[in-house]
């Protein structure tokens, strides 16, 4: 019998209309599709209002599971965002394992996951666990820099110019030094660090080339232009801030 | 009469099922569709075979815009993808008149462009000349970066790491340092520089995290993971490099 394959698919931002034709038809297509769910209330880690069980990729993707003639199996894979690598790679190890016995039995297996597979997806700690054995083909999906910079109408990058995706967690002195070096800047996951990185954006005086954005595409999207609108309290994990030198053209319709 | 709206919309690398379901409608639905194409031979600038008139956006979409039950108008706008800004300039002027027609005529106009509109998409320049007087929406493609990371399994960063967008202009001095402070990083539009980005690769002992791509996505991708096989010939303009220490583990299926 021939094995299946794993599709690692990006169902992009938020909105449903941003997946691309090959992600929709391989959900439609595939034996199994597989997600992962929070293992708790994850409130507290994501600043999001979901609770155990909920998947936003799985949400994001609904209606095209739903919609299908024959029913898919459906793969939950329990996740608790732990910041402790050992948990995380347990979790893993544990989905991948799962994950190849339906591809053994030649099944094929779409994982789904928000924004693109491999950008800061959940997805590459599969593929690395399960390439060597099986076929794994990643299809690309938008990324939320991508539909941020499109919902405020900003250029991330023109001409020659430079570009960078920066974690909010990263350090200030990392922070500072970038936002001095690149034209163009995205910080990701900005909500828990939010305050800090408004200080740093304001000593490096960048502070005037950001927007604010918070689940760009979604319904609950909000774009914050002026950030001195922004309080000290902390953001959700699906946040960011865009620096760009474009942005002064734009401030604001 | 009302105004129409202008639609920015990316169709993405190369491949017609990488557009998003959202791009399809708006382009089934607008009274006009717009694109740039070479106004003269541009083989020598972008190295590419396409001759006068060709439009490598209106190729992507053709088959959603021929499938249409309504032919849609096709306003296309000759440029020469010229190095003087002046020219360039004008073309941009040109185009975004021509287009102001078409929404003052209460039409809505779909620009479409390769990749994602405002990611070193020339949509940017056409949003900066009309989004005061009109309406202008952004739809976000899939971009080369993400394509070419999905096509050679590589993921282009996992938990807090950074990444950085420079092009293949970029001065050697300032690759080099980017080459040092970042995890990953594509270097785009690589073609023509290529040899000297080999080069830098070596000198800054990135040359084994690198893997090469061409045309991701399209029938005559090319991906190059032992970058000993590049020959000291320029490569085509849609090239880059794909630079991260997640491509030592997968060299190379």
């Amino acid at each position: 019998m021939s094995k299946g394959t794993l599709y690692g698919i990006g169902v992009g931002p938020g909105d449903p209309e941003l997946l691309t034709l090959k992600a929709v038809r391989l959900i439609q297509q595939v034996d199994v599709i597989c997600y992962l769910t929070n293992a708790e209330d994850e409130t507290r880690i994501v600043g999001d209002t979901h609770n155990e069980g909920h998947s936003q990729a799985r949400t994001i993707a609904s209606e095209f599971i739903d919609m299908r003639a024959k029913k898919a199996e459906e793969l939950k894979i329990p996740m608790t965002y732990s910041q402790n690598r050992l948990t995380a790679n347990g979790n893993y190890d544990f989905a991948a394992h799962k994950i190849s016995k339906h591809l053994d039995q030649g099944k094929d297996v779409a994982f789904i996951c928000e924004g693109d597979p491999l950008f800061f997806g959940s997805y590459a700690y599969l593929q690395e666990r399960l390439c060597e054995k099986h076929t794994c083909i990643s299809v690309p999906g938008i990324c939320s820099p991508n539909a941020a910079g499109a919902a405020a109408g900003i250029p991330l990058a023109m001409q020659n110019e430079s570009y960078a995706v920066l974690s909010g967690r990263s350090t200030d002195q990392e922070l500072s030094l970038q936002l001095k070096q690149f034209d163009n800047l995205v910080i990701m996951k900005a909500g828990r660090s939010r305050s800090a990185i408004l200080n740093t954006l304001k000593r490096t005086e960048r502070f005037d080339d950001a927007v604010y954005v918070e689940y760009a595409t979604r319904s609950n999207q909000k774009i914050v232009p002026d950030l001195t609108l922004l309080d000290d309290e902390p953001g959700p994990y699906f946040s960011l801030f865009i620096v760009s030198p474009h942005i002064g053209k734009r401030k604001w319709a």
